[in-house]
């Protein structure tokens, strides 16, 4: 608490009225420095640090973490499930220490936290040594608890992230994950040269890509003062990498604005939550056009035929197709799929913060919350 | 739909004011028709029908659904995992169909449907199925085609089911999984004669225990007007079974009375939706005296300590603990922690069942929804 005051202090932020959109905005770089300690341009391809493991003969994952850092493990399900082919069980990590998990012998067990010290992650962390999993760390805090007591750390080089709201942790988690996903497809043999060369290609791309979406901040600023800070419930909807997104989108906004907000998979809308529709309820949607795209257009049109207030973002092909329909739909650079999820963390942030400036809440150190949550 | 009215009208309410009246009063009966089929009280043993595959030689377990049934599969998982020692991978159906899960070869696939006609069930089903998986089906429709497709059935028998918000069907899934986890634990020897004996007994106590809870019902009533109909948004927790309650608890509250309710495990409370807490908030905690009762009761304390209003349902045990921080704290019967998700379903129907009819929603039909979404 002191210290992070102290460091905060000393910081600054940097010409910005809050530490949350000092933090918001330095995303390009450090997802840049974060990423340029992995990525060799010169082959294209992804070097984590030694491993004291055999990444290519894991044969279960275990992902664990709270609250953000959870949403990132989350998307880091989906990118390794799909580009290494190994199974990913994920857990919030207050669920999993007491559930009674089951773990594949000589498994891999991560464990996400921005400040390292998270106390159920490391109670789970502690426990997953005790059953003999190869614990790795992706931490923010290089001398944290939990980058100590790991087998193995890949650290996030955010800096020091002083907003309660966690920004470029995600994201940074998110590129970590990125490349822990490339890392073990290789070490599997379940990727090719070709497409490690194409993936972390496309990764190099998100810093610059990263800024173009930050030049939407006017625009995402005068939606969250017409749309959302009138609102008092919202709701996002994400399918696939999307799907993390949106609960994390939820997330923020509850946590600095106070508006009851939630995350919901675009496919469960009917099955419940589409009971909440009506015309003071907007819904927020993560569209990129990917092969899941047409299946989110068609829960946008549910929405709107049941009188929601459609808020998309996408890019301008997708724009294209769901503008009519949209109360609002904001085009952010087209890119390729696997790095949606670390663009499209920048608009729902902004539309948290800007809501949250024009709330008058406290955006950096939002009532009952706490930076690093150190107890149970 | 034209079959479901009918059946419908033939069937009656049975002298309550809605069909959902009449399904949560009913659930005594169908709990103990739905374990009678597979329970054999001289040896205290459960018995599921002749499966085409060995519940022994089951690799690992994918658990698919969508909505309420989801949340019955969730609370499978958590049971599955701690009895017969087998890892479950919970997808809700919309996304399992568009990842790249991964299975293990020969692995068990669990479909759970109350219509039997879910549409991303199906397709989920039928990939497994491609994917060369054992599919069983849990299903209320036994013609149905997810029960047609699958290569065996455990069904419900719950009856019709025409109230749109589900309500014993939900319960009885909850008593099929709980044979499969001590079917599966028999099969694979982690559960010894006597540890089935007495989990198979403490399932035959439900019923009787069941009809207990249903007396709470004035009582659930006058908390319902007086706490839940005047909110617009309330939140749900629970750790480890009971959190798939308190998800339940929301969705059923968001459904039929349109009123913003959020399900969390208590434990992520403290990563942000705690910052929604203020005396206009109900905080609905479902906390069984079990060994997580301690963990929860101190994330109870956090929540009064913020202004909150908790409502707790527990046992005697836990509201002498809790009873001087909640506003209302309800005990309902005592019992083993294994049958606590199946009773304590009904007083969160219950509370959902008053607060709509007290705000005059049409509960049987809320706006929006289907009772079978046989679309995408």
């Amino acid at each position: 608490e002191h210290l992070t005051s102290l460091s905060g202090a000393m910081i600054g932020k940097g010409g910005h009225r809050h530490f949350m959109a000092k933090e918001i905005f330095e995303q390009p770089q450090v997802i840049g420095d974060t990423l340029n300690a992995m990525f060799n341009p010169a082959e294209r391809t992804i070097t984590l640090p030694d491993l004291p493991f055999d990444l290519g003969a894991v044969p279960r994952i275990t992902m664990i973490a709270c609250g953000t850092a959870s949403l990132a493990g989350l998307v880091g399900k989906y990118w390794i499930e799909r580009f290494a082919g190994v199974a990913v069980d994920w857990d919030l990590a207050s669920e999993f220490r007491y559930r009674a998990p089951v773990m594949a012998e000589g498994g891999l067990a991560v464990f996400i936290s921005q400040s390292g010290e998270t106390a159920d992650t490391l109670a789970a962390l502690r426990y997953c040594k005790q059953q003999g999993q190869h614990c790795l760390a992706i931490v923010n805090a290089p001398e944290s608890s939990i980058a100590r007591e790991a087998d193995a750390v890949l650290p996030t080089l955010a800096g020091p992230e002083i907003g309660v709201a966690s920004t470029k942790a995600f994201t940074t988690q998110l590129v970590v994950l990125a490349c822990l996903a490339i890392a073990l497809g290789r070490a599997r043999g379940t990727m090719d040269r070709e497409t490690e060369a194409r993936l972390s290609g496309t990764l190099t791309e998100v810093p610059s890509r990263a800024a173009e979406v930050l030049n939407h901040d006017g625009r995402i600023k005068a939606l969250a003062e017409e749309t959302i800070t009138p609102a008092r419930d919202v709701l996002y909807l994400g399918r696939g990498t999307s799907y993390p997104l949106a609960l994390e989108g939820a997330l923020k906004l509850k946590e600095i604005s106070y508006i009851h907000a939630e995350g919901y998979a675009a496919g469960e809308m009917k099955h419940g939550p589409i009971a909440l529709i009506d015309d003071s309820v907007p819904v927020v949607v993560i569209a990129p056009s990917d092969d899941l795209f047409d299946k989110t257009a068609s829960n946008v049109q549910e929405v709107v035929a049941r009188g929601g207030k459609a808020v998309v973002f996408s890019d301008a092909a997708g724009v294209a197709r769901l503008k009519d329909l949209a109360l609002e739909a904001i085009a952010l650079p087209a890119v390729d799929p696997f790095v949606a999820p670390i663009l499209y963390a920048i608009p729902v942030q902004l539309l948290a913060y800007h809501t949250a400036v024009d709330k008058g809440t406290d955006v950096d150190q939002p009532r009952n919350l706490a930076k690093a949550v150190t107890v149970e």
